[in-house]
Protein backbone atom coordinates (compact mmCIF):
# COMPACT_ATOMS: atom_id res chain seq x y z
CA UNK A 1 0.00 0.00 0.00
CA UNK A 2 0.72 3.38 -0.14
CA UNK A 3 1.95 5.70 2.36
CA UNK A 4 -1.01 7.63 1.98
CA UNK A 5 -3.15 4.81 1.77
CA UNK A 6 -1.81 3.70 4.69
CA UNK A 7 -2.11 6.82 6.86
CA UNK A 8 -5.95 6.70 5.74
CA UNK A 9 -6.00 2.98 6.75
CA UNK A 10 -4.79 3.98 10.33
CA UNK A 11 -7.02 7.05 10.65
CA UNK A 12 -4.09 9.12 10.86
CA UNK A 13 -4.09 12.90 9.04
CA UNK A 14 -0.63 14.65 8.13
CA UNK A 15 -0.80 17.79 10.32
CA UNK A 16 0.10 21.72 8.75
CA UNK A 17 3.60 22.10 7.81
CA UNK A 18 5.51 23.47 11.17
CA UNK A 19 7.38 26.57 10.79
CA UNK A 20 11.29 26.82 11.14
CA UNK A 21 11.79 28.54 14.59
CA UNK A 22 14.76 30.30 13.17
CA UNK A 23 17.21 30.14 10.23
CA UNK A 24 17.54 26.95 9.23
CA UNK A 25 15.66 24.72 6.99
CA UNK A 26 13.29 22.39 8.08
CA UNK A 27 14.22 19.59 5.67
CA UNK A 28 17.59 19.87 3.74
CA UNK A 29 18.82 17.73 0.65
CA UNK A 30 22.28 17.61 -0.21
CA UNK A 31 23.78 14.54 -2.38
CA UNK A 32 20.70 11.72 -1.84
CA UNK A 33 20.00 12.21 1.89
CA UNK A 34 17.51 14.19 3.38
CA UNK A 35 18.00 16.04 6.92
CA UNK A 36 14.94 16.71 8.96
CA UNK A 37 15.19 19.31 11.90
CA UNK A 38 13.70 18.31 15.13
CA UNK A 39 9.85 17.74 15.38
CA UNK A 40 7.93 18.57 18.27
CA UNK A 41 4.40 17.57 18.90
CA UNK A 42 2.57 20.59 17.16
CA UNK A 43 -0.78 20.15 15.99
CA UNK A 44 -1.82 22.90 13.20
CA UNK A 45 0.17 25.58 14.82
CA UNK A 46 -0.50 24.36 18.84
CA UNK A 47 1.61 23.36 21.20
CA UNK A 48 0.78 20.42 22.52
CA UNK A 49 2.21 17.60 25.43
CA UNK A 50 4.33 19.90 27.24
CA UNK A 51 5.87 19.07 30.24
CA UNK A 52 7.82 16.27 32.18
CA UNK A 53 6.57 12.23 31.43
CA UNK A 54 5.78 10.31 34.26
CA UNK A 55 4.69 13.91 35.96
CA UNK A 56 2.74 16.16 33.81
CA UNK A 57 2.61 13.41 31.21
CA UNK A 58 1.91 9.51 31.66
CA UNK A 59 3.35 7.40 29.01
CA UNK A 60 0.59 6.69 26.85
CA UNK A 61 0.71 10.62 26.04
CA UNK A 62 4.18 10.20 25.43
CA UNK A 63 3.81 8.05 22.91
CA UNK A 64 1.22 9.97 21.68
CA UNK A 65 3.40 12.95 21.75
CA UNK A 66 6.18 11.05 19.68
CA UNK A 67 3.50 9.62 17.20
CA UNK A 68 3.10 13.26 16.30
CA UNK A 69 6.76 14.42 15.96
CA UNK A 70 6.64 11.50 13.39
CA UNK A 71 3.50 13.02 11.63
CA UNK A 72 5.19 16.27 11.41
CA UNK A 73 8.49 15.29 9.74
CA UNK A 74 6.42 12.85 7.57
CA UNK A 75 4.88 15.99 6.62
CA UNK A 76 8.20 17.71 5.45
CA UNK A 77 8.75 14.65 3.70
CA UNK A 78 5.88 14.36 1.89
CA UNK A 79 5.71 18.10 1.01
CA UNK A 80 9.12 18.60 -0.11
CA UNK A 81 10.12 15.60 -1.41
CA UNK A 82 7.15 12.90 -1.92
CA UNK A 83 7.24 9.50 -0.63
CA UNK A 84 7.64 8.11 -3.58
CA UNK A 85 11.39 9.73 -4.04
CA UNK A 86 12.19 7.98 -0.92
CA UNK A 87 14.91 5.29 -0.59
CA UNK A 88 13.95 5.07 2.95
CA UNK A 89 14.61 6.07 6.37
CA UNK A 90 17.94 6.02 8.11
CA UNK A 91 17.76 6.50 11.71
CA UNK A 92 15.83 9.07 14.49
CA UNK A 93 16.97 10.73 17.37
CA UNK A 94 14.23 11.14 20.31
CA UNK A 95 14.87 13.46 23.17
CA UNK A 96 12.16 13.32 25.78
CA UNK A 97 11.97 14.97 29.19
CA UNK A 98 11.16 12.96 31.92
CA UNK A 99 10.72 12.82 35.81
CA UNK A 100 13.33 10.92 37.88
CA UNK A 101 12.96 7.62 38.34
CA UNK A 102 10.34 7.31 35.16
CA UNK A 103 11.71 4.80 33.09
CA UNK A 104 9.36 3.73 29.91
CA UNK A 105 11.47 5.54 27.40
CA UNK A 106 11.63 3.04 25.00
CA UNK A 107 8.09 2.29 25.00
CA UNK A 108 7.68 6.09 24.35
CA UNK A 109 10.14 6.02 21.33
CA UNK A 110 7.80 3.50 19.51
CA UNK A 111 5.04 5.93 19.46
CA UNK A 112 7.65 7.13 16.42
CA UNK A 113 8.97 3.92 15.44
CA UNK A 114 5.12 2.62 15.25
CA UNK A 115 4.14 5.02 13.31
CA UNK A 116 7.38 5.00 10.68
CA UNK A 117 6.36 1.13 9.91
CA UNK A 118 2.73 1.50 9.68
CA UNK A 119 3.34 4.75 6.92
CA UNK A 120 6.64 3.45 5.01
CA UNK A 121 6.25 -0.43 5.45
CA UNK A 122 9.71 -1.19 4.83
CA UNK A 123 11.12 2.25 3.69
CA UNK A 124 10.15 2.99 7.65
CA UNK A 125 13.00 0.49 9.43
CA UNK A 126 15.13 2.85 11.22
CA UNK A 127 17.68 2.69 13.60
CA UNK A 128 17.45 4.78 16.80
CA UNK A 129 18.80 7.01 19.88
CA UNK A 130 16.90 7.92 22.80
CA UNK A 131 18.22 10.44 25.09
CA UNK A 132 16.80 12.03 27.96
CA UNK A 133 17.50 16.04 27.73
CA UNK A 134 17.35 18.37 30.81
CA UNK A 135 15.45 20.55 28.55
CA UNK A 136 13.59 20.83 25.38
CA UNK A 137 12.47 24.18 23.69
CA UNK A 138 8.63 25.42 24.68
CA UNK A 139 8.90 23.15 27.43
CA UNK A 140 7.98 20.15 24.66
CA UNK A 141 7.79 16.69 26.30
CA UNK A 142 9.57 15.17 23.16
CA UNK A 143 11.08 16.10 20.40
CA UNK A 144 12.52 13.78 17.08
CA UNK A 145 14.82 13.77 13.98
CA UNK A 146 15.31 12.00 11.91
CA UNK A 147 17.59 11.42 7.89
CA UNK A 148 16.45 9.96 4.68
CA UNK A 149 18.03 8.27 2.28
CA UNK A 150 16.49 9.12 -1.74
CA UNK A 151 16.41 7.15 -4.99
CA UNK B 1 31.05 35.84 -2.66
CA UNK B 2 33.68 33.69 -1.85
CA UNK B 3 33.27 32.50 2.23
CA UNK B 4 36.95 34.30 2.89
CA UNK B 5 35.07 37.28 1.70
CA UNK B 6 31.98 37.01 3.64
CA UNK B 7 34.22 36.86 6.44
CA UNK B 8 36.24 39.91 5.76
CA UNK B 9 32.78 41.63 5.07
CA UNK B 10 31.29 40.48 8.82
CA UNK B 11 34.48 41.40 10.53
CA UNK B 12 34.64 37.91 11.47
CA UNK B 13 38.08 35.77 11.76
CA UNK B 14 38.69 32.23 12.08
CA UNK B 15 39.63 30.81 15.43
CA UNK B 16 43.05 28.19 15.19
CA UNK B 17 42.51 25.14 15.23
CA UNK B 18 41.18 23.60 18.61
CA UNK B 19 42.64 20.59 19.17
CA UNK B 20 41.36 16.94 19.56
CA UNK B 21 40.64 16.31 23.69
CA UNK B 22 40.69 12.33 22.89
CA UNK B 23 41.22 9.94 20.73
CA UNK B 24 38.77 10.77 17.93
CA UNK B 25 39.88 13.22 14.89
CA UNK B 26 38.11 16.55 14.91
CA UNK B 27 36.86 16.18 11.08
CA UNK B 28 36.49 12.96 9.61
CA UNK B 29 35.62 12.60 5.87
CA UNK B 30 34.49 8.74 4.80
CA UNK B 31 32.47 8.71 1.50
CA UNK B 32 31.67 12.43 0.09
CA UNK B 33 30.63 13.41 3.81
CA UNK B 34 33.25 15.25 6.32
CA UNK B 35 31.94 14.58 9.95
CA UNK B 36 32.76 17.16 12.67
CA UNK B 37 33.38 16.78 16.43
CA UNK B 38 31.62 18.43 18.67
CA UNK B 39 33.08 22.13 18.79
CA UNK B 40 32.75 24.52 21.66
CA UNK B 41 33.57 27.98 22.11
CA UNK B 42 37.58 28.08 22.63
CA UNK B 43 38.98 31.01 20.80
CA UNK B 44 42.81 30.22 19.95
CA UNK B 45 43.00 28.04 23.21
CA UNK B 46 41.18 30.15 25.61
CA UNK B 47 37.92 28.57 27.23
CA UNK B 48 35.24 31.00 26.99
CA UNK B 49 31.25 31.13 27.79
CA UNK B 50 31.51 28.70 30.28
CA UNK B 51 28.14 28.17 33.30
CA UNK B 52 24.60 28.04 32.80
CA UNK B 53 22.93 30.30 29.61
CA UNK B 54 20.18 32.37 32.05
CA UNK B 55 22.14 32.50 35.12
CA UNK B 56 25.81 32.85 34.29
CA UNK B 57 25.28 34.04 30.57
CA UNK B 58 22.70 36.00 28.66
CA UNK B 59 21.07 35.01 25.84
CA UNK B 60 22.90 37.12 23.46
CA UNK B 61 26.13 35.86 25.17
CA UNK B 62 24.79 31.98 24.01
CA UNK B 63 24.20 33.25 20.32
CA UNK B 64 28.18 34.74 20.52
CA UNK B 65 29.24 31.65 22.39
CA UNK B 66 27.20 29.40 19.49
CA UNK B 67 28.51 31.60 16.49
CA UNK B 68 32.02 30.58 18.12
CA UNK B 69 31.23 27.49 17.83
CA UNK B 70 30.49 27.37 14.10
CA UNK B 71 33.65 29.33 13.42
CA UNK B 72 35.80 26.35 15.01
CA UNK B 73 33.41 24.30 12.75
CA UNK B 74 34.80 26.19 9.11
CA UNK B 75 38.21 26.66 10.68
CA UNK B 76 38.36 22.66 10.56
CA UNK B 77 36.52 23.07 7.58
CA UNK B 78 38.57 25.28 5.64
CA UNK B 79 42.25 23.70 6.79
CA UNK B 80 41.00 20.11 5.71
CA UNK B 81 38.74 20.42 2.62
CA UNK B 82 38.74 23.85 1.98
CA UNK B 83 35.35 25.88 1.38
CA UNK B 84 35.94 25.38 -2.50
CA UNK B 85 35.40 21.52 -2.26
CA UNK B 86 32.17 21.73 -0.29
CA UNK B 87 28.57 20.84 -1.71
CA UNK B 88 27.33 22.38 1.57
CA UNK B 89 26.36 22.06 5.41
CA UNK B 90 23.77 18.75 6.12
CA UNK B 91 23.19 19.27 9.44
CA UNK B 92 23.60 20.55 13.09
CA UNK B 93 23.09 19.47 16.18
CA UNK B 94 23.33 22.31 19.39
CA UNK B 95 24.02 21.56 22.63
CA UNK B 96 23.38 24.23 25.45
CA UNK B 97 23.61 23.85 29.29
CA UNK B 98 20.90 26.86 30.58
CA UNK B 99 19.04 27.28 34.25
CA UNK B 100 15.54 26.01 35.10
CA UNK B 101 12.69 28.28 33.05
CA UNK B 102 14.77 30.00 30.64
CA UNK B 103 13.53 29.18 26.99
CA UNK B 104 15.39 31.15 24.48
CA UNK B 105 17.39 28.23 22.93
CA UNK B 106 16.11 28.76 19.37
CA UNK B 107 17.79 32.60 19.76
CA UNK B 108 20.93 30.91 20.37
CA UNK B 109 21.36 28.10 18.35
CA UNK B 110 20.52 31.10 15.58
CA UNK B 111 24.16 32.55 16.37
CA UNK B 112 25.06 29.11 14.48
CA UNK B 113 22.65 29.19 11.74
CA UNK B 114 23.16 32.88 11.08
CA UNK B 115 26.99 32.20 10.80
CA UNK B 116 27.00 29.14 8.47
CA UNK B 117 24.76 31.21 6.02
CA UNK B 118 26.58 34.16 6.57
CA UNK B 119 29.62 32.80 5.17
CA UNK B 120 28.62 30.22 3.51
CA UNK B 121 25.66 31.65 1.56
CA UNK B 122 23.29 28.82 0.20
CA UNK B 123 25.85 26.04 1.07
CA UNK B 124 25.14 27.11 4.38
CA UNK B 125 21.26 25.94 4.75
CA UNK B 126 21.01 23.11 7.18
CA UNK B 127 18.42 21.76 9.63
CA UNK B 128 18.85 21.54 12.96
CA UNK B 129 18.37 19.64 16.37
CA UNK B 130 18.53 21.61 19.43
CA UNK B 131 19.09 19.93 22.89
CA UNK B 132 19.37 21.27 26.59
CA UNK B 133 21.98 19.14 27.92
CA UNK B 134 22.19 18.36 32.02
CA UNK B 135 26.04 18.88 31.36
CA UNK B 136 28.92 19.41 28.36
CA UNK B 137 32.60 18.81 28.93
CA UNK B 138 34.40 21.60 30.98
CA UNK B 139 31.14 23.51 32.08
CA UNK B 140 30.64 25.03 28.43
CA UNK B 141 27.68 26.60 28.07
CA UNK B 142 27.49 25.08 24.29
CA UNK B 143 28.64 22.91 22.07
CA UNK B 144 28.21 22.02 18.34
CA UNK B 145 28.73 19.20 15.93
CA UNK B 146 28.37 19.56 11.77
CA UNK B 147 28.00 17.38 9.12
CA UNK B 148 29.39 18.65 5.43
CA UNK B 149 29.05 16.98 2.16
CA UNK B 150 31.73 17.14 -0.55
CA UNK B 151 31.62 17.73 -4.10
CA UNK C 1 45.90 -7.57 11.23
CA UNK C 2 42.41 -8.33 10.74
CA UNK C 3 39.78 -7.23 13.37
CA UNK C 4 39.45 -10.24 14.85
CA UNK C 5 43.26 -10.40 15.13
CA UNK C 6 43.36 -7.29 17.13
CA UNK C 7 40.04 -8.32 19.08
CA UNK C 8 42.51 -11.56 20.30
CA UNK C 9 45.86 -9.50 20.31
CA UNK C 10 43.43 -7.35 23.03
CA UNK C 11 41.69 -10.78 24.82
CA UNK C 12 38.62 -8.82 24.16
CA UNK C 13 35.92 -10.69 22.97
CA UNK C 14 32.39 -10.09 21.10
CA UNK C 15 29.32 -9.52 22.94
CA UNK C 16 26.25 -11.57 22.21
CA UNK C 17 24.55 -9.61 19.84
CA UNK C 18 22.32 -7.00 22.08
CA UNK C 19 18.22 -7.32 21.45
CA UNK C 20 16.51 -3.94 19.94
CA UNK C 21 14.03 -3.02 22.62
CA UNK C 22 11.48 -1.74 20.64
CA UNK C 23 10.35 -1.15 17.06
CA UNK C 24 13.51 -0.32 15.86
CA UNK C 25 16.60 -2.31 13.98
CA UNK C 26 20.25 -2.34 16.16
CA UNK C 27 21.62 -2.26 12.68
CA UNK C 28 19.91 0.19 9.65
CA UNK C 29 21.63 -0.01 6.27
CA UNK C 30 20.44 2.97 3.70
CA UNK C 31 22.65 3.79 0.29
CA UNK C 32 26.44 3.11 1.36
CA UNK C 33 26.04 3.68 4.54
CA UNK C 34 24.92 1.75 8.11
CA UNK C 35 23.13 3.46 10.87
CA UNK C 36 23.54 1.19 14.71
CA UNK C 37 20.86 2.08 16.94
CA UNK C 38 22.11 3.60 20.37
CA UNK C 39 24.30 0.69 22.32
CA UNK C 40 24.55 0.08 26.27
CA UNK C 41 27.16 -1.59 28.34
CA UNK C 42 25.01 -5.20 28.35
CA UNK C 43 27.16 -8.43 28.40
CA UNK C 44 25.65 -11.17 27.05
CA UNK C 45 22.22 -10.16 28.33
CA UNK C 46 23.13 -8.28 31.59
CA UNK C 47 22.35 -5.22 32.29
CA UNK C 48 26.27 -3.65 33.66
CA UNK C 49 27.28 -0.06 34.94
CA UNK C 50 24.25 1.48 36.08
CA UNK C 51 24.22 4.85 37.80
CA UNK C 52 25.93 7.94 37.39
CA UNK C 53 29.67 8.30 37.05
CA UNK C 54 31.33 10.18 39.77
CA UNK C 55 28.88 8.75 42.59
CA UNK C 56 27.75 5.74 41.69
CA UNK C 57 30.78 4.49 38.85
CA UNK C 58 34.40 5.56 38.96
CA UNK C 59 35.64 7.13 35.76
CA UNK C 60 37.80 3.89 34.88
CA UNK C 61 34.44 2.12 34.71
CA UNK C 62 32.92 4.27 32.67
CA UNK C 63 36.11 3.94 30.14
CA UNK C 64 35.02 0.28 30.81
CA UNK C 65 31.22 1.13 30.07
CA UNK C 66 31.90 2.53 26.95
CA UNK C 67 34.36 -0.22 25.65
CA UNK C 68 31.46 -2.56 26.01
CA UNK C 69 29.30 -0.13 24.76
CA UNK C 70 31.90 -0.18 21.23
CA UNK C 71 32.09 -3.84 21.32
CA UNK C 72 28.06 -4.12 21.22
CA UNK C 73 28.15 -1.89 18.25
CA UNK C 74 31.13 -4.38 16.44
CA UNK C 75 29.01 -7.09 17.41
CA UNK C 76 26.21 -5.97 15.33
CA UNK C 77 28.17 -4.81 12.11
CA UNK C 78 30.33 -8.13 12.28
CA UNK C 79 27.02 -10.22 12.19
CA UNK C 80 25.17 -7.98 9.71
CA UNK C 81 27.87 -6.10 7.72
CA UNK C 82 31.02 -8.18 7.97
CA UNK C 83 34.31 -6.23 8.80
CA UNK C 84 35.57 -6.58 5.31
CA UNK C 85 32.96 -4.17 3.91
CA UNK C 86 33.66 -1.44 6.38
CA UNK C 87 34.83 1.83 4.45
CA UNK C 88 35.03 3.13 8.16
CA UNK C 89 33.81 4.33 11.41
CA UNK C 90 32.29 7.84 10.75
CA UNK C 91 31.18 9.36 13.83
CA UNK C 92 29.75 8.26 17.11
CA UNK C 93 27.43 10.61 19.40
CA UNK C 94 28.77 9.13 23.13
CA UNK C 95 25.70 10.13 25.87
CA UNK C 96 26.60 9.65 30.00
CA UNK C 97 24.90 10.25 32.95
CA UNK C 98 27.47 11.83 35.98
CA UNK C 99 27.49 13.39 38.84
CA UNK C 100 27.19 17.35 39.54
CA UNK C 101 30.94 18.39 39.42
CA UNK C 102 32.27 15.11 38.08
CA UNK C 103 34.21 16.67 34.13
CA UNK C 104 36.10 13.75 33.06
CA UNK C 105 33.46 12.71 29.97
CA UNK C 106 36.25 13.18 27.49
CA UNK C 107 38.15 10.45 29.28
CA UNK C 108 35.22 8.07 29.27
CA UNK C 109 34.35 8.01 25.95
CA UNK C 110 38.27 7.40 24.93
CA UNK C 111 36.95 3.88 25.98
CA UNK C 112 34.85 3.97 22.83
CA UNK C 113 37.43 5.46 20.67
CA UNK C 114 40.51 3.87 21.74
CA UNK C 115 38.60 0.22 21.28
CA UNK C 116 37.75 1.02 17.42
CA UNK C 117 41.38 2.18 16.82
CA UNK C 118 42.40 -0.75 18.52
CA UNK C 119 40.27 -3.03 16.52
CA UNK C 120 39.40 -1.41 13.66
CA UNK C 121 42.73 0.51 12.94
CA UNK C 122 42.45 2.85 10.62
CA UNK C 123 39.21 2.31 9.40
CA UNK C 124 38.12 3.69 12.83
CA UNK C 125 38.91 6.66 13.08
CA UNK C 126 36.29 8.85 13.69
CA UNK C 127 34.89 12.44 14.92
CA UNK C 128 32.49 12.21 18.14
CA UNK C 129 29.86 14.36 19.98
CA UNK C 130 29.50 14.15 24.09
CA UNK C 131 26.42 14.44 25.96
CA UNK C 132 25.79 14.45 29.44
CA UNK C 133 22.22 13.44 29.38
CA UNK C 134 19.55 13.91 32.19
CA UNK C 135 18.68 10.54 32.17
CA UNK C 136 19.23 7.44 29.84
CA UNK C 137 17.05 3.95 29.45
CA UNK C 138 17.58 1.94 32.39
CA UNK C 139 19.98 4.06 34.57
CA UNK C 140 23.00 3.28 32.34
CA UNK C 141 25.63 5.36 32.83
CA UNK C 142 26.78 5.67 28.75
CA UNK C 143 24.90 5.04 25.40
CA UNK C 144 26.51 4.96 22.28
CA UNK C 145 25.83 5.35 18.79
CA UNK C 146 27.58 5.01 15.23
CA UNK C 147 27.55 5.27 11.77
CA UNK C 148 29.53 3.10 9.24
CA UNK C 149 30.42 4.15 5.54
CA UNK C 150 30.49 0.51 3.74
CA UNK C 151 32.85 -0.18 0.21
Amino acid sequence: MTPEENLNKHHLALPELSKAGGSYESLNIRGNIAYVAIQFPILNGSYLYQGHIGKDLSTKEGYQAMELCALNVLSHVKHQIGFENLEGLNHIDAYYQAAEGWDDAPLVVNGASDLFLKVLEDKGKHSRAIVGAHQLARNFSVGLCASFTLK
